[in-house]
């Protein structure tokens, strides 16, 4: 059985003394009424309803996973009122604006509550998380109507969400998508179409269940051009209710969230409500899918985290082996596997990544924040873009790396980490579903290469390599730090070279983006960590004697930065030999 | 539901163009009766067996899994009827020698044949494959009792066999073993005792079950120096056959190889036969142990590839999106995947694994032939030693690598690749026991650098870099391989030095023999690949034109050396930082 303890000093650390929230969350009006004892308080509650509502029911939940009875999917027992409890408590409404109806936390707040989810049980989380995305775009998008008919219920967690995107000959083509949505005369829609892979589908937690659905009105062009955003209630809204024309086809049985019920939804003539702009329904979309990105990449922190404490707790406890440089137990038939250098190695290299995993989707939920609410426009509009940069990193590169990291965790458990009974086997299936849900990582790397830096002439990346010198500065300061601040500044400037290298390469042959899209997102994404380590070690230096927890985070960035080092290089060099790459993959038939 | 066509011209082309075969085998007195038909010929028979019985039981056999009734474990349906298939078709006796009842065909034979068993049912191959390293035991070290009563029924798998090394507290670390035998005045003894993860530990495939265990006379040594080796039968061997004081305590839950019985299980006073010197039972073992080393690199193998022609057929079919330069089937709605350079590149990957660790497989497969049987003296030793090196990159490097391939042919199924019905993901929980069972790969790597490079003066490590000269000078008359030729000889280069340092360095701290451990193993594995590639390249090169599947051999050569280029300068310059690495690491608390 997998424990569990909220890391609350981690949480508040990355709030208040990196992120320093207390500075800016009294210049952003949404948010200006919290301050850090509240925040503090908030996630001590969480941490206790995570720990103890829904930690127990993972591994339950997983081994009964839901089922399909009479057309309806049955949530495993204890998710019912689990969810009736995470309800009635406001959870829901934690980080909705206080002008509809929420309690308005800041997105960090947010972020870390996520991660507790995503630790202690991640298809519950998927449960919960969804709905407010749904809410954020009926709320910017919809109409009077649409908002009167669904924001309150949404953001009081009464009803459910789902995003209904993809079909079965459209996954990651939405442009094939071909759910259509007929006008009738009172402004409402009939939708007919078959979706699949929905999470949250149907279930019994909620009495009603909120599809938005991408779909295509008649006489609409086509590709992605011509798909509008529809919301579409399971039920309809007249008292009492009825049926509203959707209907389950199938649940799916899946390597991982088992407990969440992943649906093909059937269609016919169900009503629903056009979101937004005729044939604008991607643009809307997207506000939701970034948001969705954001929650995968805090699910794969909340996942290795949780993997990491179980490795610890178990390699303290387990006795095998003598130590290389003699016995630390010699009282003992053997040492704790902690004390094998290759064991601490191993758990280290976890902690390097959870660190600046999670002050990432911290980072990234503070610019959301700053991007809508902060009063300097330059500040918003900086905030957005640098928000839009980092938000395939988050997804892409986090999800890419964290099935490394809790598959080392549970290697070192040896045989009993391959037990069912253990938990850390469902935590590798559970995470196996980030790198591809949400847009798969090679999309997620598209992404960032094509639109985000490409496209964009290197101007989001501009604000990224921007941040760098005043940490550098910092950091100056800081004995010990000084190579961290050589190695970052010249990482750098090896960028600017680089994109004007790809963008000429790629004038000749559009597929040099289509090859080293993935690489990029590894080279940035390990720059980042980089950026994310300094900035931790430059925090947590003057730490007094009793944040026992801090001491460690200056040598853990140096050995940050001792391998990426190495590692940098060799993935700028791979990125430049690009054409050579192109023209042995050119002579390579494989079928 | 998962395809496969067993790569039988991959086979042969390394059978008879790689390894050449047909020239060793006449010198080698076991196998000189097998020619380059009878080997292809039993392969083809043994691949529609592999085809047509064991692959529709993989998927069957993983949903329903063993059950435990009445103290016995009960096999998936169907499992006992192709084993009877499998057994009277005479392919336990393969490569079995021809002096104990085998038809002698050598270790290559046994490697490809393996390899189809691993690709289509994982779990099958676990139940067949034990045996046969029972029986070189008992071969080996039984006295003539033992083998007069089990060499024959494991010779035909009339009866199959397993390992029981791991108890409860003794799994890395064996020397806690805490089962005893007892000796009897007949000189057979009574063993009790508790052992854990044992596969194929109970099932109803035969009608006995030869257990090889590991266990402690009484007044031995503490310690493995006080460990003997026992062969024990679940049934005694009078006739009527009754219970033997093997007992299953429990049959594990685990996250893949379901259709595996992997048993706690309790011998009392369970009558044994020693094999082997008292107190010299962990060497005795380690004759087997190797051999599963090996097979555990065949799992690898035999799993990656059939996730990778499952990925390559879907992104052959699957019509999403338009390549970027432009569309590639202007009559379809849209390009079939496998016309975006990204996906042909990750299919590219994989095989840039396959192939290699295929041949690495065969290669071990054949030095431990020729260390077994071949007339000079010298090459027999060389053999060994080389068999020994590389045996722990079998098992450790293959195994640590195969998982990121599988999982990339899974993704390439998008959200499909998540669906059990799919069949993907049965591969990537199946392949995950890999880096745990038959030592960790943490302990591989110890093995590799440790015993094998260290404590050897760098020998063993000499024996195969002294065949890279070889291989150049053939390859620098192949066209467009010449920068192959000058990489993999800087390569070899490289390694004098860096042993010595290490060698150094060791003698200061110990530690640095645990903490670079693992990246020595990525190095030279990696060189290892280089090594391969290179020498299929060079066998592939002079091919004619109606052998259409060698002509992109020699640019996937080239391609994996363009990135194994940039990756082996990195890992060499980190495995000389281990001073620093270690300094860093003993500041880091992580409780």
């Amino acid at each position: 059985m997998l424990q569990y303890q909220a890391p609350l000093e981690e949480f508040n650390f990355l709030a208040h003394k990196v992120l320093r929230l207390s500075e800016l969350l009294p210049l952003l009006p949404e948010h200006h009424h919290i301050d850090a004892d509240l925040f503090r308080a908030t996630l001590e509650v969480g941490a206790e309803l995570t720990q103890e509502q829904l930690l127990p029911l993972n591994g339950s939940g997983d081994a009964e996973g839901c089922r399909l009875e009479q057309g309806g999917v049955k949530t495993p027992q204890g998710f019912k009122s689990a969810y009736r409890l995470f309800q009635e408590n406001g959870w829901p409404a934690l980080t909705v604006p206080l002008s509809i109806g929420g309690q308005g936390f800041p997105g960090t707040a947010g972020v870390f509550f996520d991660e507790m989810l995503a630790s202690t049980n991640l298809s519950f989380s998927i449960f919960a998380n969804v709905r407010e995305g749904v809410l954020r775009c009926v709320d910017r998008f919809g109409d009077e109507r649409v908002r009167s008919l669904f924001s309150d219920k949404l953001a009081s967690g009464e009803w459910l969400g789902t995003m209904c995107l993809t079909e079965p000959q459209a996954g990651s083509d939405l442009g094939l998508i071909r759910t259509t949505a007929v006008t009738q005369s009172d402004g409402s829609y009939l939708l007919s179409g078959t979706k699949i892979f929905i999470s949250n589908g149907d279930h019994d937690l909620t009495e009603n269940i909120v599809h938005l659905v991408l779909a295509r009105t008649e006489g609409a062009p086509a590709g992605t051009g011509g798909l509008s955003l529809f919301v579409v209630p399971k039920y309809q809204l007249e008292v009492p209710a009825s049926a509203n024309g959707v209907s389950v086809i199938a649940l799916e049985h899946k390597h991982g969230i088992r407990a969440n019920a992943t649906c093909a939804l059937a269609f016919e003539n169900a009503r629903g409500y056009r979101v937004g702009e005729l044939n604008r329904g991607l643009a809307c979309m997207f506000l939701l899918m970034n948001s969705a990105r954001l929650a995968v990449g805090v699910q794969t922190v909340g996942l290795t985290e949780v993997a990491y404490q179980n490795a610890l707790r178990y390699t303290q406890e387990r006795l095998q082996g003598r130590a290389l440089n003699g016995a630390t137990h010699p009282d003992q038939p053997a040492d704790p596997l902690l004390s094998h250098i290759g064991v601490k190695s191993s758990l280290v290299q976890q902690r390097l990544f959870i660190e600046p995993a999670r002050l990432l989707c911290a980072w990234v939920g503070t610019l959301l924040d700053e991007a809508r609410c902060h009063p300097d426009d330059a500040r918003r509009k900086q905030a957005s873009q640098l928000a839009e940069l980092l938000t395939p990193i988050v997804k892409g590169y986090l999800s890419q790396h964290a099935g490394t990291h809790i598959s080392s965790a549970l290697q070192l458990f040896g045989g009993h980490g391959y037990i069912v009974e253990t938990g850390m086997e469902q935590l590798l299936r559970d995470a196996a579903i980030c790198p591809i849900y949400e847009g798969t990582n090679y999309i997620q790397s598209l992404d960032l290469l094509g639109r985000k830096t490409l496209s964009d002439q290197g101007q989001r990346l501009g604000i990224f390599l921007s941040h760098i010198p005043a940490l550098a500065e910092r950091l100056r300061q800081r004995p010990g730090l000084e190579g961290v601040v050589t190695t970052l500044a010249s990482w750098g400037a090896e960028f600017e070279p680089l994109v004007q290298q790809l963008s000429v390469d790629t004038v000749f042959n559009r597929d040099v983006v289509g090859l080293v899209a993935p690489d990029f997102l590894e080279l940035l994404g390990t720059v980042v960590f980089g950026y994310l380590w300094a900035w931790i070690a430059d925090a947590a230096a003057p730490s007094t004697s009793d944040e026992k927890f801090l001491r460690s985070k200056p040598a853990l960035a140096r050995l940050y930065f001792s391998e990426a080092e190495v590692r940098v290089p060799s993935l700028i060099e791979k990125l430049k030999r690009n054409a050579s790459r192109l023209g042995l993959l050119e002579q390579i038939q494989l079928c």
